[in-house]
């Protein structure tokens, strides 16, 4: 067994844990000696020990001279937990394998740095790019200080996202819904319009089997239509923001102040770019943007679309005024649009699931807001 | 070797010839005994050979004693050629194995009936479900006769045609369109409405880099506004048929008059129905729709969809206005609109095609013309 096969170890016990662990990243780690495996660890919580001290717990002495493999690099600063890198140090590890080194200022570097002090040989760079996948979220939110953008559409193999009438229940199967619950239990909040609270009253929340956690509701409602008795202000079940513009009276905010977990922003603008930074600097690392059409289409137009999820139920609508995807104004050539590479295609129940992203050098060429 | 095992080669000899046989159906054939082939054949062209007339060539005297697999049941009639079952008993062929029967009346069953009297051991059914993929244009014309109609659709990830301003060139990429001159090559004839003749002025040829036959051209165009400078009436590449409404006068059709391999027909209605019944008594076997809009809506409407094919490009387009695949009214209800079975979903370039047939149990219910 070589490095490659522990680091794909560690780096599935790190995707298990992808969406729990936020403002952390991800991480898995595994200890190994003579083709035994001693110890796997992950980790599970902010707050709670890191992947590193969890397999260093579980091998107890027989560390001592075995190869540790971690996704990311040892911290080596005094956070919420002591630093890795000392603990394994500390336990006797002779060798650790990095998949992908730390941007965050705090460490880069310097995990591996106090290691190869101590006399561990450390070798980076194994599996990276499939590390950078799993740590994707957290890298970018480091990087920006803005929340890593995921866009959920759902549409029929001819691109309508309801009928001209605008019945929309539903469209995709209960796969791709139970799949979209998932999303939603990974991430720090979910966005949308308020023309989808009046539309459909949705509660935004996890649904899951097995339970899950909610994210942040937040709701672009720039007149502050949003009306008192949505869901999303009165069951309690999640945090609510909704963000509205600065025109908006204290008298026409004054019903909303009794509702409980439910807050008001009064921005000065509800661009794009404003709005990531806002929630951005309010802790928020990865935000689900489930539109509708209005939404989708600024995020669309401002470039800060990270990943999209496109569910394409297998029925034809039809229709000159049924309702698409991503609405807005739309690029006007064929050669300004917003190119993407589809990372995945995977059947889910009777739809189809495809994943992609903006390719890397065409994003940020469009932004105009 | 078992029978599946030979019937899986004279498929694939069948498919090879798909598309290129028409009013034929594709027709494999492989002579086999004891484990060794003996013979290989398939129909290449209406007027030539049957497939088991080719295999029984090159088997020649060793065909005596040996099995024939045929994806088709052999015909038992005098038609351009010599009855294949006749020549079948006379080369000394002891065992036919068969994998779809003939919906065609003159044959259905016949073939079978004439072998077993002659004392041939006849096995039918076997790799049916396989063949009567391949042979879903023949038996379609056979059993309603009317062309078997595939439409084909090109969008964006978010279900866009093209960007709000009518630019379309290019959606999908190269592979994408070198897929759609294939299907053009294998279809007896395209129809497209005339507005995709005032707005891009196309060819509606095959281009294929080995070359290919071009389908009948086919305009709908009510009141007849094909330009008279417009390609599908000048390039003589193939003929042309303009579908108009009974109204337009003889003076307006004049002109047209001129231009060589240029038909136009006044119908007394232009629905699909009506349309299909029309090009089915022309011996058009197979239709292949490239819309636009507003006819891939009456296509839809009309229940007559019998398989789909979408390519999406990996881009966004976004737009309120942009168009989509399918226009038309629409259904209004989800529960209203056309399910579809999803055959094949695969990467062509960058590209997503997906294949779609409607479900057969919700096929011709909304039909509403």
């Amino acid at each position: 067994m070589d490095d490659h096969h522990y680091m794909k170890i560690a780096l599935d016990l790190a995707r298990t844990v992808s969406g729990q662990t936020s403002p952390n990243p991800p991480v898995g780690a595994v200890i190994a000696k003579n083709g035994a495996i001693l110890g796997l660890g992950a980790h599970l919580k902010a707050g709670e020990g890191h992947a590193e001290v969890h397999a260093l717990r579980m091998a107890g002495d027989r560390a001592s001279d075995a190869t540790i493999y971690v996704t990311l690099e040892p911290c080596s600063h005094h956070g919420r937990t002591p630093p890795c890198a000392d603990l394994i140090i500390e336990k006797g590890i002779s060798r650790v394998v990095i998949a992908a080194t730390d941007p965050n200022a705090k460490v880069a570097g310097r995990g591996i740095e106090k290691l190869q002090q101590a006399g561990i040989e450390v070798k980076q760079g194994i599996m990276e790019r499939e590390a950078n996948a799993v740590n994707a979220v957290f890298f970018h939110y480091i990087q920006t200080k803005t929340p890593f953008v995921t866009m959920k559409t759902a549409v029929s193999l001819d691109g309508k996202t309801a009928a001209h009438t605008g019945d929309s229940k539903w469209v995709t199967g209960e796969a791709a819904r139970l799949d979209v619950h998932q999303y939603r239990h990974t991430h720090d909040a979910i966005l949308v319009g308020v023309q989808t609270v009046l539309a459909d009253n949705p509660s935004l929340t996890t649904r899951l089997p097995n339970g899950g956690k909610n994210p942040i509701r937040i709701i672009l409602d720039t007149s502050l239509k949003t009306p008192l008795d949505a869901n999303v202000l009165n069951d309690g079940q999640a945090d609510t923001w909704i963000f509205s513009g600065k025109n908006v009276s204290d008298e026409a905010l004054e019903p909303y102040k009794m509702k409980k977990s439910v807050t008001i922003y009064r921005l000065e603008t509800l661009n794009i770019e404003d709005i990531l930074q806002f929630l951005g600097e309010r802790g928020i690392m990865s935000l689900f943007v489930e539109g509708g059409a209005t939404v989708n289409g600024s995020f669309l137009e401002s470039g800060y679309i990270n990943q999209l999820i496109t569910y394409m139920a297998p029925k034809l609508i039809g229709g000159r005024d049924a309702p698409t995807s991503i609405a807005g104004n739309g690029f006007s050539t064929m050669k300004d649009t917003q190119e993407m590479n589809i990372l995945d295609v995977t059947m889910l129940g009777d739809d189809v699931k495809i994943v992609a992203e903006p390719r890397k050098d065409d994003l940020h060429v469009y932004r105009n807001n």
